[in-house]
């Protein structure tokens, strides 16, 4: 399924400033960049840094003090996503977890799950089967958690979350995330662009690691599971946050847009009893 | 119902230090002392504090570098306990509250009642009555916190409890409050003997304020709620310490044992569907 | 020394709500109050409580929601503060201390002196006298933490501050309390009016035990020592909140004045080498 | 230098379990493995597993419950390291870290550089050079950290050890790199055998990057920066535990060895006004 997605931000530099910019369409087995634009005005030379296992593409560009910055990135992006029928999604053993897919097993930042253990295990471990394991966790954390624009910050993690029960997209991933990890669930954070997301915006939620495949959950259920365009994935927010901005830098304003360019677009969410899990990549 | 208590404390204190001691049975209007006796040895002149609102009465002694402390306290005490039928216990409006209970709404040290609103609502907040709202989550407590010795520290709070789920006697109490304050329901710490504990210790629980009465209550559910001698009341563990020690001291050894010396005891635990609550006054 | 001191609060009131107001100025032996009128705008029955050692004095007020609620209070008051010098000004070893005083050893929800215990001793413990002590802390606190307003929130404590080292009022005042605690000195938290502070506004900051006597402390060293009228003392902010909202109610304005009505009042700050403590009551 | 390190582990394993051992000799252009050998008793089938940028060499072991397991190690390593003018290690630009590195610049689990931010900045922010920044900070904690057994546990951070001042090597280390991060330093966790370290044990330090190389620190000073084997680098224990166990398992005993099989070698530890980093690449 094809879709045109787009952002522009503003940036007010008031300090010589490294931007790490991680909103390009990730290039996968699954996604393909039809059409790619990427401009910064005023003009300044960007760099593209692909980190090693493919999980971001970001831009660094080093931005002198006084520029008042504007950052725009346009794509045709084309995501052929799979379902995947929940009995092939059962836990993978931890001896059989790749090396790369093990760093997705560990606590991090904002994903204490080695604080989580308890509460996962005595909620969710007796579920048989990963896939309907991170259903239900997913369909806890939506019910339990409120989705409250301004609630948290950049400090927030799964461990405040877990009990102050209110945050954003960011929040509801983490900990997704943790609560997977704290059954032995591999999980990554994803960020993309997100059709029929209101208000538009960048968004993020996550993916666990089930019979070999990637699948993807969001607990906030604010867009179509099969409506995103992947941007990066991480071991939390820590890695693949949107910018993280070195210097002294005021973000003026964020236009996100994403839409889907053909007419049969069919929005997919997780219902309570789901059979397929969706795959990106 | 008459009940012999004791405990026998041990110390090695290092350095000149001062000792404040909790462990003398309260006097209540529903709490008599019959007998007592408090013996330190070596011989120290101790002296006795009470608080302003009567919940502790407390020992405070000087001990010299270099003692082998031994601290022996005996009593008889009987206490005469009231079942209050819940429909008795409703909310009492805030406005309605004196001033010596309405502290006990206010969060403290170990039960951040700010910080699980939203949890503490989501979960019991519709339910109508005060003694049942207080009831599930003491059952809720009791449900999903594993009691396990050594499992917590001096510095474990009602939010870690609340994630981590497993503690002691102290951190059902703490959350059991956290959670009532958090409902707009006085709460406070109870510290007691408790008869046919096991092992024997002293004892936490907590009792909250409704229809105008301390009603108690304990998530652990390890003895009869009928058979504490109290010992003191505060906000949460700051306040009432079994021994608050200032210099360099090791504990050596805590004895504790409470009785019933009549024989029509007959143990009471609230059941789900409870229609009474207990008062110590 | 004479000050007339004002406040005007405006709320819209969503929901019927209680309102426990900590605006009005103590009555204490040294400060007395020689005129004041409370008003309520609509008018509603107010009721005042004082607490048991009148440390406040707290006017509570039922209202129905879709009130626009304006309160205003006016007082004339005149402070008789002491400068007692630093040599009278020792540690109170903890045999001598009053029982009501001995409660501001403790931790609180906003002061968890028992996790600052190595630092603030590593760092003042080897100071010979108390004055000394807390005077070191307080300008160790204004050199370290940064005065930014909007950095932190009404979750956030001593132990935040500490590493954070930005703050409010509010934090700086926490952070003292929690050190002089660690430091067995009890300290506690003080809210009042303040003379030349700017931009005009309530003020917390607080007061710590030596010599027998409370003596003040700021950190922020915003606004002169002997211009406070005091409000209100307590463990925390928990105790002594300018307003605690029970319901749904927005906080619409916030007018606060203070000014001397003598004309000779000199301002007075403690210095590095500042050998008299300030009391007030 | 040539090292003879060896460790001996004992496990009783409960349930099947899977381990994920991390007590291999990394192998790098600086560090030869000479001979090596890993022993599992009872005979286990075991995987190595080498992380993508050659960080962690593992081993994976399935084992069944009720195993009395024994798995030793032995081996003779040459490790070539070089030391590096201070004039040579200035802070890497943003703009010019490698993307494997630039990773080490993001908060972790152990290292909430986030919030360390103001703390690092006001203390070593205006050092001019990056080695002196990092040999700074690490005097800070060593003057200001307890080394202190059994003081900390596997869910201490660097956020809790700035504060509560005591720890044991893996909080020293955490410690280090928060505060490099939030100087934009680069800095990761390294484990390896320590050659006269007393009691022997395996160790943890951190090594920071500057001058395009990364340099060692260790805020312990318990042994000779000289006298490692690497074992692993990640970006805090999360990623280079010594042992990762999924399983009911219990740890018997660790004997772990070093010895220098060279009869030159010359301890080195950095001294105050150090002009040469040693790196181990």
């Amino acid at each position: 399924m094809r879709f045109k997605v787009s952002s522009e931000l503003e940036y007010q530099v008031l300090s010589d400033s490294t931007f790490v910019l991680n909103i390009h369409a990730l290039r996968t087995p699954s996604q393909t960049v039809l059409e790619e634009s990427f401009l910064i005005a005023p003009y300044i030379k960007s760099e593209e840094l692909i980190s090693a296992h493919g999980e971001n593409r970001f831009m660094r560009v080093e931005v002198p003090g006084g520029t008042k910055l504007k950052v725009i990135y346009n794509a045709v992006v084309d995501n052929a996503i799979r379902l995947i029928d929940y009995s092939l999604l059962n836990d993978v053993p931890i001896s059989e977890l790749d090396s790369t897919v093990l760093t997705y097993l560990y606590p991090s930042r904002y994903c204490q799950s080695d604080k989580l253990y308890r509460l996962a295990n005595n909620k969710f471990g007796t579920i048989a089967n990963a896939f309907e394991k991170v259903l239900a966790l997913t369909e806890w954390i939506h019910r339990n958690v409120e989705y409250l624009s301004g609630s948290t910050n950049s400090q927030t993690s799964a461990y405040d979350t877990v009990t102050e029960q209110a945050g954003v997209c960011r929040d509801f991933a983490h900990l997704g995330i943790a609560l997977c990890r704290a059954l032995t669930i591999p999980a990554r954070y994803f960020t993309g662009y997100a059709f029929k997301l209101e208000p538009p915006d960048f968004h993020a939620c996550f993916e666990a690691y089930m019979g070999g495949q990637w699948i993807i959950f969001d607990a906030t259920k604010l867009s179509p599971l099969n409506g995103f365009i992947k941007i990066a994935s991480g071991r939390d927010a820590a890695d693949a946050a949107i910018a993280s901005l070195f210097g002294n830098v005021i973000c003026q304003s964020v236009i996100v847009n994403s839409e889907c360019i053909e007419n049969n677009f069919d929005p997919l969410y997780y219902g309570f009893s789901q059979t397929q899990g969706l795959n990106y990549l």
